[in-house]
C-alpha cells in the first residue's frame, strides 16, 4: 500500500506541544506519523513518543472483542456517547491485522458509529495496517499514548477477534470486555476457549425486547460456567452483564463494572504493575518484531527463514538446527 | 552448575545407531550430550539430533499438570505401569524450570515412581537444568525425539505448572491431561484460567475409597463448566474423567479416551499438523533465545537489556525506543 505522506511535519517537540493542548489535527498528524514506514517519520515518531510519554497512562484502557454480528459497532456507539454525555474524552481505536489487505477503512469506522463519528469528545482511529499483528498492535498503542497526551481519558480498543489479535488487546489495555450473543432456545454459544483467561467482564449484547429473557438466560449459565474457573486476579471475579446496544439498557451498570474493576486493582497498584509486565514483554515483542523483519528483508536472509520453516514442516530439518541456523545468519 | 562431563563420546552417527537398537547407555549419553553447554557437545548433539530426526515421532505425546498434591507421580507411576504391562514402552520426562536451582533429582523422580523405577520398559529422565524455560522446554523436545528413536511409544511429559511451564509442555505434547482434585462438600477448586485452553482431558484423581462420590461430583460440574467453553478442536469436546492413582481405577478408560483422541485426530491428520506447527514456532522461540542470550552473555550487551527493561518498567523510557535501542545493539 502507498506510505501516509503528511505535509512537512513540524519538529516533535513542537507537534508534542500542540498535542498536549488538545489540537485534533496535530493528534492526527502525530498517529499519521507514527503509523509512517518512512526510516525519517520514524525517526520523529520515536522523539515525539518520548516526550508525549510522560503525559500518557492517564486514561482507562478498555478491549473489547465479540464475534462478528455481536454488535460490538453499536455497542461501542452506545457507550462511547453514553461515557461522552457524563463528560468524558473517548478515544476509539481498533486492532484488525486484515485491514492490512483492506487498507483499514475509516469510512467503515465513522458510519459503524454514526453518533460517535460526529460527537466532538470522540476520536475514532481505523486499525493501523501495518503488515503483522505485532505491527498493528504496537502502532495501536503508540495512537493509544499519544491520544492520552491529547487528554483523552477513556480509550476503548476494538478487535475483530482474528488469530492472536484479542490476546495482542488484552496486553495493551487495563480491562477486556468479551461482547456474547444470546442464543435461541437454551442452545449456548460456545465461549471461545482463549477469551475466558483473557475476559475481566462478560456482556451478553441485544437484551431487549424478545431477546431480554434469553440474554438473561445466557447470563446466568455463563455465569455458572465462569464461577469454576479460578480467577487470574487477587480481586477480581469474572462478572457477566446484560446490555443492549441497540437501547442503550445496561450501560450505566456497566460502566460501574468497569470502574469498579479500575479501583480495586488500583487500591493495590495491580494497573500500573500490569502496564509495567505489558510495556517490558511488549519491548521484547517489538524487538522479535525488528529480527523478523530484518530476516524478511535482508536479501541475503530473505529466503533463508522460509525455506527453513518450509523444512522444519516437513519434517526434513530439526527445528534445533533450523534455528541454529537462522540465529548464526542474524549474527546471534 | 557444573557442566555435564559424559566419558569420550562415539560419533554422532555411532551414538545413533546404538540408540536405534535401544542401548539404554547410548540413549543416556545422547541426553547428557543434548543437555550439555559445551559447543562441541552442542555440535555433536545437532548433528545426533540431525540422524534420528527421521526415527523420531512415532511416540503418543502425552503431557500432565496439576497442582502440587494432585497425586501426579502416583498417577503416572500407575498409568505407566499399567501401559508397559500392556507391552508399550514408557518414557517419562519433566519440564520444571524449577529445577535449575535443585539442578534435577533423579533420585527425586525415582523414588516418586516406585513401579516404573525399576521397569524395563520405562525410562525415567528429570527435567533438564538449563536455565530458562524455553532452554529446558528444548532439551526435553530433544530428549523426547531420542527417546522415540530408542523405541519408546508413549511419552509422558509432566509439569509443575509453574508459571508458562503448561504452555510450553502443551506446545510439545499430542495432548494435555490436567489433573483435578476432587474437593471438599461442593466446594469446587477454580479451573486454573489458563489451563482450560490446553486441556484435551481433564482428571478428576483420587476417586477412591471416601474419596469417589467426591469426585464424581466434582467431575460432573467440571463437565457442565466445560460444555460451555467451544472446543478449539473440529473432532473433539473436552471430556473430563475420574481416576484413581493409588487403586488405578478409570485407568482403562483414561487410556480409551486418549486413544479415541489420538484416532479422532489422526484420521484428519491433525496430529501431524499439529506437530508441525509447533516444530515451526519451536525454531522462532530457539531463536528469540539465542537472542537473549546474546543479550546475557555478550559483555558490550549484558548491561543494556536489563537496565533498559528497569527504565519501561519504571515508565521513563518508551518500550519502543528501548526496543529499538536493543536492536540496534544487536545489529538488526
Amino acid at each position: 500500500m502507498d506510505e501516509p505522506q503528511p505535509a512537512p511535519t513540524p519538529s516533535p517537540r513542537e507537534l508534542a506541544q500542540r498535542i498536549l493542548a488538545g489540537e485534533r489535527a496535530a493528534l492526527a498528524r502525530g498517529i499519521t506519523l507514527v503509523e509512517s514506514r518512512r526510516p525519517d517519520h520514524r525517526d520523529q515518531a520515536l522523539a515525539l513518543l518520548q516526550e508525549l510519554l510522560p503525559h500518557g497512562g492517564k486514561a482507562i484502557r478498555i478491549g473489547i472483542t465479540g464475534v462478528p454480528g455481536v454488535g460490538k459497532s453499536t455497542m461501542i456507539d452506545a457507550l462511547g456517547s453514553h461515557l461522552t454525555g457524563q463528560g468524558h474524552q473517548v478515544a476509539v481505536l481498533a486492532v484488525d491485522p486484515s485491514s492490512t489487505r483492506t487498507g483499514g477503512s475509516i469510512l467503515g469506522d465513522k458510519t459503524r458509529m454514526a453518533r460517535l463519528a460526529v460527537d466532538p469528545h470522540a476520536f475514532i482511529r481505523p486499525s493501523p495496517s501495518s503488515g503483522t499483528l505485532g505491527g498493528v498492535a504496537a502502532k495501536t498503542r503508540e495512537t493509544m499514548l499519544l491520544c492520552e497526551a491529547a487528554g483523552f481519558d477513556v480509550i476503548l480498543v476494538e478487535t475483530v477477534g482474528v488469530g492472536q489479535s484479542e490476546t495482542a488487546v488484552a496486553e495493551l489495555t487495563d480491562l477486556f470486555l468479551v461482547l456474547m450473543l444470546p442464543n435461541a432456545g437454551d442452545e449456548l454459544q460456545g465461549i471461545k476457549k482463549g477469551i475466558i483467561e483473557l475476559a475481566d467482564i462478560v456482556a451478553v449484547n441485544k437484551a431487549d425486547g424478545d431477546g431480554a429473557s434469553a440474554a438473561r438466560a445466557a447470563a446466568a449459565q455463563y455465569q455458572a460456567a465462569l464461577h469454576i474457573l479460578a480467577s487470574a486476579s487477587p480481586v477480581w471475579q469474572t462478572p457477566v452483564v446484560t446490555l443492549s446496544g441497540l437501547t442503550g439498557a445496561g450501560l450505566d451498570a456497566l460502566w460501574a463494572r468497569i470502574e469498579d474493576h479500575r479501583s480495586r486493582h488500583e487500591a493495590r497498584g495491580l494497573i500500573t504493575e500490569k502496564r509495567r509486565r505489558q510495556d517490558v514483554k511488549w519491548m521484547w515483542a517489538m524487538v522479535q518484531e525488528r529480527m523478523q523483519a530484518r530476516l524478511r528483508h535482508d536479501p541475503q536472509l530473505k529466503q533463508l527463514a522460509p525455506a527453513l520453516e518450509a523444512e522444519v514442516a516437513s519434517g526434513r530439518l530439526p527445528a534445533t538446527v533450523a534455528a541454529d541456523r537462522i540465529a548464526r545468519a542474524l549474527g546471534l
